[in-house]
């Protein structure tokens, strides 16, 4: 599936097969998914058009595949692997690379938006980036093993040092990361988990991943806070994961916290947001951990874990709400523009 | 129930009623249980004739009660609540207790063993050391939370620092401790936990519990470490529990640890013992952590999160396999002393 | 010396001396210092009226003093100890205090703010509260500890999760704390030290702490970014503490930060500050830190390690431009309204 | 410097200059240095005869050189630049080096061990092990940079998490790495250094690094502990780095340490050694940390802030006691041997 220029939009169409490099691998594609980033290249929004250069390219970066020929220098795969990408391919020796955060490489380059992505019938990875699943993993649940790092990454920010053990949960924004955020967070022993979210086929998704109790703040109003507490034993969120980028939800987030809780920033907010630095970072002693991408690789065996526990995969599978064979991309984009759709997996049927 | 004199055993006696100082809280025994030092001071084994110099006493630290009378101090507790006993009474003023490690004060009290415990109608508690329960929590699971405590600082000992989501866990010795610790390592998202027990009850509940894998290594014998590693992706355990106290068990602890991999040790050996340091901590990168009480008391908050997870009530419950009325003490001791029972409960019943 | 009315300015009257509870010392005053609380209490400004309810009441909360009398229950003090007060009073028994973080009680009482301070004869302390000094430590030195530990604090947040051994640190406005944090930076091993501070006074005195660069940013302007980077390997720093509260400097905060770097926020900004949270936080995956107070007492023993390493203690004497005598407060205040002091140590001379 | 055969001494001999591959750079060396490792492979000792296979082999691993030749996939070299060897060559690939353990590669492979070193004119370096130098550092402490790390991964073991900022430290046993940990302590804001060696030469050295005591425990006896517990205000050491692999030093380790405290054991001990667990470490809730090479790279980049620090090279160049042309390096490993020297420079003299 290629965007075939500065425009809306993408057209199936026939391009070379890739040949992987001495440290690249050749991965037949059994299943991709699509992620908000693919949505944007998709619509050309503004976003888009600021970052992704490189047209025609081919885009999609979230996959399963076969391994079908390794490049000379690998010695960690070999043909019939099955791997899933991680996307941010990274130089290996820049300061953040040789300091355990290659997820914010300096020159990092992202498959499917600075070279060629997955949405194709056949994608090149380098070794490092090729992820090894369980042969007897539904390809439709590797190929969602990215945005479940970001869930869980957004739980486990740093080496570890928080984790969620017994702790009560907030997750402000339940779109397919949230409701993963949600799922795993029970998963890893929170005690409670609220989640926010408005969409009603969302907050029942959010129900089903386990969350304790679902609020609405459109209709909850300032009762959403009390309610948190509530159900928070009286003491607040100790974690707080804000996964909307909406200013209501960046103020609800500080506001729900305990004194000495943590939160987690992924969603986007697009433009400055206003906060009160003094009542919500300072006297309370926060601690915000920004989240991008995931750790490489420690959360990628933290998400192979839990993809081990009982219960788990049933769970993903709920949150995968459609299935759409490749070629009907533009289906799954309005699938997914019309809130119809959690996560929507593509098929490998050309 | 009194040790009376320096010597094997106990009796019912009738004591006067404690009083509570300014700091403390009067308590109405529901329910206590049986820990190893119980069973050390009852048998007056060596441990005891060293380490217990108050006779008369009255013995026993796990319980759960109701508040009667508060002291005129007290702010956090009033009469009804439901409390347990952290048993380690603390000065709050060292080196220790002043760098959030009370839980290893240098002029630690222990209740049972220096000062008359809960092996009785009703006991005294200061206010920071009485845990306020969940109204509906049974009697007999509250009890049991000191030793639950134990199993989860040697999973998270050290500030959280060390977290156990997707990890690969070993349990050596499944004492009520070590069953604890499997449950508890499965509730907070392991991907594997394998057990090593030699007696059959206990390898049983091990399974209950939740273990992936329960070996008998005097059966196994060098097959032991090969099962292991097997059963963890061929890299070993992450983390290892070493509950048992055995020399063989300390040799298999490291032998099958990954390079990099942890190691809590809370079983006593009662002798020193031999390790090859080069092979199991240096060339390993091990890290080890000595497992003493429990952390106070951010382990009692993960403890209660455990304890509101959904299936978790169930599984200690199992681990109790007895419950006596407390004047039966002696027989409570002989089913520990003989290996039928696991955890034993003794029921306010005088 | 006494806010006696809910006004400006405060009084030398005669109190009673003050009696200690059985958990509590009195303590003589031997030197106390001026802290920018004690400046909105004396000015009575917003904040003042809001948080302080209790007048007549004396005020001040940094000192060392001499323990001329002990409660009955007092166990680690005696008279003749040379002390200094952690000014929050805490009740030891909500949940941030069982987990390891006092200095945020949900119930704290302030010194000199919610009771009886310092700036007196005699000041009552509850004994966890009295910090033993070495007997050989300047009063006027001993007396700036609370700051010194905001200055640590803010290098040191976490459980000493994030030290500063070989980093780059900037630091945003260099007011007594901002020019501790610099003196304390380079002497835990920092590798480079930058500092930014309009004023000249402290410009020069950051220079003296130890900082490689200072800058003045109304001066460089757009150039004050590139200067850092520059002075920092190219990489930006990778902690930033923001002592300053000036909107301009929290923006920088983050431009100047290396990606994964951490702020720990201090300063406080009166009003809501408008950040741009995607570049600032997500995209760079930033680490952000709440400060406010210091670790009881974590961080007391760092600043203890601190003072006693070579050449510390003649920076904090000059980091204290004035001694004044108690009596003459109104000059006092007029030094550091008037930003001819730093640091303003008061003289125990009636 | 030529091993030619399995057997004791080295000779000097002509070998075709090395040609770096894609991923790798050719260094000129300028000075290189003699390692323990590199005294073994001389001698050919019990450890050397088991672990070196490939001879004739160049040995040696300690360097600093000039790049005078980049492979064609290096990007963050060229020619011109001064840089150092990170002695552990890694596959990039494994569960440790995918968790930010390269360090413990399951597949390490380790210069003049495994392949050829940098007792040389030239030596061939993989791009991420040549870690660049600031250009005005003298060669000479260049190369020592490796076990100079070995000291910082000691004192800060594990993702930072352990700083010395203010604590407690002891050293046992001033060899180079020992006396390197020294000095690094003191400069990283310890409060307190004690370290015991046997050697004359050494313990005045360990006196010029800073230490604030040093002990000869075949003198001192029982003493011993004693001392260190008065020069360490009464508590024990909060640190201990065992750097003598003396199995009286591992007692004294776990004696002299604070409940509580942590151990980092870097001494090879060559036997298996016997240890109270339940006193040393069980009660004592100490944490060990098994050491091996340094963290690739966050160790690094402490060694170059600490080089930074103001002092702290000249306090290198003391541990250098001896400069020596390396086609003299029979008299080096005498001096060594004889231990008239702590660490012994190699001039590129040929």
């Amino acid at each position: 599936m290629v965007k075939p220029r500065k425009a809306a939009g993408g057209e199936v169409r026939s391009v070379p097969e890739p040949t992987p490099g001495d440290n690249e691998v050749l991965v037949r594609v059994l299943a991709s998914s699509i992620c908000g980033t693919d949505v944007h290249i998709w619509e050309w929004n503004a976003w888009a058009q600021q970052r992704v250069q490189r047209v025609p390219m081919v885009f999609g970066h979230e996959l399963s595949g076969e391994v079908v020929r390794v490049g000379r220098s690998v010695r960690s795969l070999e043909v019939g692997d099955h791997v899933s990408a991680e996307t941010h391919i990274v130089d290996g020796t820049c300061y953040q690379c040789r300091t355990g955060k290659m997820h914010i490489c300096e020159n990092v380059q992202v498959l499917g938006v600075d070279r060629d992505g997955v949405f194709a019938e056949y994608a090149v990875l380098p070794e490092i980036n090729a992820w090894k699943n369980a042969p007897d993993l539904d390809p439709a649940i590797a190929s969602v093993q990215e945005p479940l790092g970001n869930a869980v990454h957004a739980l486990l920010p740093e080496d570890n040092v928080e984790d969620v053990a017994g702790k009560r949960v907030l997750v402000t924004g339940c779109g397919p990361i949230g409701l993963l955020a949600v799922a795993a967070a029970k998963t890893l022993g929170a005690q409670t988990v609220v989640a926010t979210e408005l969409n009603p086929l969302r907050a029942r998704l959010a129900r089903e991943m386990g969350a304790d109790l679902v609020l609405d703040p459109t209709q909850e109003g300032a009762a959403t806070v009390t309610k948190i507490r509530e159900a928070t034993d009286g003491h607040g969120a100790d974690v707080v994961l804000e996964m909307s980028g909406h200013p209501a939800s960046l103020s609800l987030a500080f506001d729900a916290l305990t004194p000495g809780g943590r939160v987690s920033l992924l969603g986007l907010f697009d433009r400055p947001a206003t906060l009160d630095i003094d009542g919500a970072l300072v006297f309370k002693a926060a601690r915000v951990h920004g989240i991008f991408g995931r750790r490489m690789f420690e959360t990628w065996f933290q998400v192979k874990g839990l993809l081990a526990t009982q219960g788990f995969r049933e769970k993903v599978l709920k949150i995968i709400t459609h299935r759409v064979p490749i070629p009907e991309l533009a289906r799954a984009m309005e699938l997914i523009e019309s809130k119809q759709a959690a996560k929507v997996s593509l098929e490998a049927k050309w």
